[in-house]
């Protein structure tokens, strides 16, 4: 049996328009790497961090957190030791947190010979998460370990569907370098909706899932709406309309904000128009004060990877 | 050409519990017949109705109102004649207007070597509905004409998506014989609901559609369940909560109020499944002083049928 595991924690995109709260997907070409290694003396250490300030202690730190909840649950007669290369920018909203919480459940479970499946591994993912976020949840958990797209129906218990991934559909990611607040991205969400957008809503939702299963890229163009969230939350993000607009003009199915920003994602059919709509959202933020970045990812249909 | 059409126009069920107001499902034992000829003399006719007190005047009658829209946008060198044995009581709750006014058109259409399709049929045969109901709308009319499960993005333009129907569905009906107001069902829905209500419902809508996808019955049983509309207006239905406690009991996937009452849906896997679910919920108005009578019926995935 292997004692080192090398892997590949992607970025994820969380409520995703319509579908707040319950659907994500997983990225391709951003995502922390980590190497987990099996050791004769007992119990988790983290040992290395680079590309991010973040504590080494155990306890204080997301994959940490969820290793050990696992490690508690399975009690094994031998210790792990992490090592994370965080590529993913904390903060950002494309689930950084998330991948090394996935991470190190999913290394371990490799390095004992796969005991977990899938959901049992986000139960733990889970407990890391909510060190991030001071609530459980597997908004970008889902996607990370499962690939693909995701339905999140409950965490507890851990009820997750795993939805089809049109072959041609890509995203493109900006991230505008702002810091947001979770508890302002969630003070600012309405307690109530109308009864009227709520239905618009879960009629989008019914739609979206069919699209992705039916790869009606047409569809998917009219059900990426969020009639219900983004009309709040997007205040919090400089230039949100004229990236959508922008994104849309050169050929993006849709676009929303990234879990709760500051990222904003675009979904589009075919590499190249996502690399189009890259070059459209970019114009929008060049002669701003606020750095960014992009990028475009297929969706990653496998979640994470051992490489 | 042929010059004279007999149809079976099927009664639905719309507002399919977390589906409210957007998706919907055809019935196939029992619906309205109909027969339609093609005359030498311009105009449509209403020729005879058996079965129901309705009116013969075109223009009050839903058949009527919409083969009269669909002719006089066609202008058709002919005329029809139309006659309607309803079998479908008229508000009951399952659709018995829609699959007059849809049965009407479909015919006409055949006639004339079908000019138009199901998403035009449609068009039309919402403007007899809007007769009946005082708005447009195709919560009935869609699964009559399409077959199977739908979901109504909107009416105008016309917009319908069709959904795959699992092989082993079947419904079962019990039509409380009270009356329920369209006027006092709509009243009685709040106007704002609860964002976390609103989440549960938009996640349900997406597992249903996944279910009816994957033939995933125990997600079905899952996803089957209104919290937004229900709560209000189950009161409207003596029984309603004994009716589905029986159903769940004996063995159905899920239970709720077919369009806006009083009858009352379930869905079952299995046809000996929902005749037992039948059985189960004859027995809660059994001793009540309501009439009712019930039924079994596959999901009809044809929609309305040349016989």
């Amino acid at each position: 049996m292997l004692d080192k595991i090398k892997l590949f924690a992607p970025a994820t995109v969380a409520n995703v328009s319509c579908g707040f709260d319950v659907l994500g997907f997983c990225l391709d070409t951003v995502g922390d790497e980590m190497v987990v290694h099996k050791t004769q003396e007992k119990g988790i250490r983290i040992t290395k961090i680079e590309g991010s300030e973040l504590p080494l202690e155990v306890e204080k730190n997301v994959a940490g957190v969820s290793a050990l909840a696992m490690y508690n649950a399975l009690q094994p007669d031998c210790g792990f030791e992490i090592e994370i290369y965080k590529k993913i920018k904390p903060g950002s909203g494309i689930g950084s947190s998330s991948a090394s919480a996935a991470g190190s459940v999913f290394g371990i479970n490799a390095l004992l010979g796969y005991p977990l499946n899938k959901s049992e591994l986000t139960k733990y993912a889970i407990k890391g998460e909510a060190l991030a976020s001071q609530c459980e949840h597997a908004d970008n958990i889902a996607p990370t370990i499962f690939g693909g797209f995701t339905l999140v129906r409950s965490v507890a218990p851990v009820d997750i569907l795993q939805l089809p991934t049109p072959e041609e559909l890509y995203a493109t990611i900006i991230h505008p370098q702002i810091e947001i607040k979770t508890s302002e991205a969630r003070a600012i969400l309405p307690k109530t909706v109308a009864l009227d957008g709520a239905i618009t809503q879960w009629s989008n939702v019914g739609s979206l899932v069919h699209a992705l299963h039916t790869s009606d890229y047409d569809l998917l163009n009219k059900a990426l709406k969020d009639v219900i969230v983004e009309p709040h939350r997007k205040q919090l993000i400089p230039h949100f309309d004229a990236v959508r607009t922008a994104a849309l003009s050169a050929g993006a199915l849709g676009c929303g904000i990234s879990g709760s920003g500051p990222s904003i994602f675009m979904l589009s059919k075919g590499k190249s128009t996502a690399e189009n709509v890259e070059k459209a959202i970019a114009d929008c933020y060049q002669d701003t004060s606020i750095p960014f970045n992009t990028f475009v990812s297929k969706i990653n249909t496998q979640g994470i990877k051992v490489i």
